[in-house]
């Protein structure tokens, strides 16, 4: 079962996850593995958690030093070989999942156990972009009931930022985005408020600026766009204001701001899968969506059988709708 | 009574500043004036907390809508006038304390009541320098026990936060300056390690990283010299670590780096007045001096009387010591 939604950000929020199913983890458990019993339900992760590094062991980080989401590896670490072959062939992995195949080989750090009564045509899409938008909000941004919030970018990560920031009680989310299409689905995920830059001479900032008194509690920047995240910085208000970068920018870029901005005690920070560690926390997750407190179906625009994979890569590519699930057994 | 230091950052922190002696207040206190008694011992702070505005009310903030500094007022704020004058023309206020002089009339909002048993020849230095950077330490770096913090520039702030680092329970402390002479006096601040720029043909942020196993936890930046605040920045921990800017950049500097470098889960904040609100927490911090928490004492390299404060100014131009007490009464 796979799960699909728009291809923004190739570095990070690789969109396709393959929930195994018990059976599949029976064959994917190998020797060695003492954390899995054939039979538990797991979401593969795209970033690991060896348990064992400073990132690991560090309250604070989920960056692990030996399974962080690298998308050129490409084999296993024990023996730095595929475990897959198309007539003597290697196939290599991918982002430490393989997830486009009914069956695979993770390493054990990669997979996280959930409850198993979560349906897996549901949950899968909680292994990257709608935990990553989540969690920048739940864990990074924190803001504070009453608070106001600024999105950057209405997709799939952004939204989830919102309904994070909506949870969380905030009481003004202001949806940011140059497609105005996005505004009237943004609603159902708490935006109360749209700007879009391109309906003003002034710069973004500082129409937020006005909006709300002097600057935003907190902002999420989900784009990638160089300019967004300087705006998303520079519309928090000083004394208090949180900024939090989520969106990868090209290799080029540079942040650029005028330095006073830091100092009139704003902060900028940025997040990597909202800050959660994904074998320690992703089954918490699960349990928001379980616990009715996360609703994930409004993320789930699509549907189609695995013959059908291409179809889904369109959607994507087209910007159409927020997730496509890939249906395994179809 | 005056304290004087060294003026690296015009702004921010203002090197005067006068500590009221309680008949003094007694002729400062005026119509209006409920918070006070005539003879309580009180500092004036050149930022100010009036506790209506949002600042004053958020938690976290210490910037003052009001009574935040603004070197270029010079009156008061009810009726736009000075009150002082010398043979019938005005002489204006200064930062809203007006120091250098015997008497002195401030906006209530910028005098905090102290323990009156605290000796104003030392705790006078608490009003600025010494304060800013003891909370760029204590209240925002906030280092745990055994972490490791880089202090950038080895001035009165700098080794005030270094103090509070070593307060904090920082097990090395790498104090960054490029005048090797700072460095031995620096050992008396808590700092363990050193790194003279000059001496490496890499970016300190490189030495940092390879003397820490990849950053340090924390950095706090206290020269306002912009290459500085980004080595400050790219030297910190990803994942985990926090940088803190402290010293006051030129009008046209630029922040730049790579947003990678936040997106890999560094923090940047600034911070003003060591986020303290000044008569909210400037008495707390005269208690840590009375508790013997923390040494005031060391930052006290000068004594002159009024009649000699230049040279106090002398002292502070030529980089000489770090704080110097102009003796009102002698």
């Amino acid at each position: 079962m796979f799960t699909f939604g728009r291809l923004r950000d190739k570095h990070r929020c690789f969109p396709a996850y393959l929930v195994m199913k018990p059976e599949e983890l029976s064959r994917a458990s190998g020797p060695g593995v003492t954390d899995f019993q054939p039979g538990d339900q797991v979401l593969p992760v795209f970033t690991g958690e060896c348990g064992d590094c400073s990132h690991c062991k560090s309250e604070e980080s989920n960056m692990c030093d030996l399974l962080r989401i690298n998308t050129d590896r490409g084999v296993m670490l024990t023996d730095g070989k595929s475990r897959f072959s198309i007539k003597g062939k290697p196939v290599y992995h991918f982002v430490g999942t393989s997830t486009f195949s009914e069956y695979t080989v993770c390493h054990v750090g990669s997979v996280a156990k959930i409850n198993p009564a979560a349906p897996l045509d549901k949950v899968c899409i909680l292994s990257c972009g709608v935990s990553t938008g989540l969690g920048a909000a739940l864990n990074v941004a924190k803001p504070k009931k009453g608070h106001s919030v600024a999105v950057f970018g209405l997709g799939a990560v952004g939204l989830a930022a919102a309904e994070g920031a909506r949870l969380s009680g905030a009481s003004r989310i202001i949806g940011v985005d140059l497609n105005p299409s996005r505004f009237n689905e943004a609603k159902r995920f708490g935006v109360t408020e749209f700007v879009n830059p391109k309906d003003h001479k002034k710069p973004v900032q500082e129409v937020i600026a006005e909006m709300t008194g002097g600057g935003v509690d907190r902002s999420i920047e989900c784009t990638g766009n160089v300019q967004a995240m300087i705006s998303a910085f520079e519309c928090v208000h000083d004394g208090w204001g949180v900024a939090v970068l989520v969106g990868v920018p090209n290799k080029d870029d540079v942040f650029k701001t005028h330095p006073m901005n830091l100092l009139n005690e704003r902060t900028l920070k940025g997040t990597f899968f909202g800050n959660y560690k994904p074998r320690t926390d992703l089954p918490g997750v699960v349990e928001k969506y379980m616990n009715k407190e996360l609703e994930v179906e409004k993320f789930i625009t699509h549907s189609v059988p695995f013959t059908e994979i291409n179809k889904a890569f369109d959607y994507m590519l087209r910007g159409e709708g927020l997730r496509c699930i890939i249906r395994m057994g179809d």
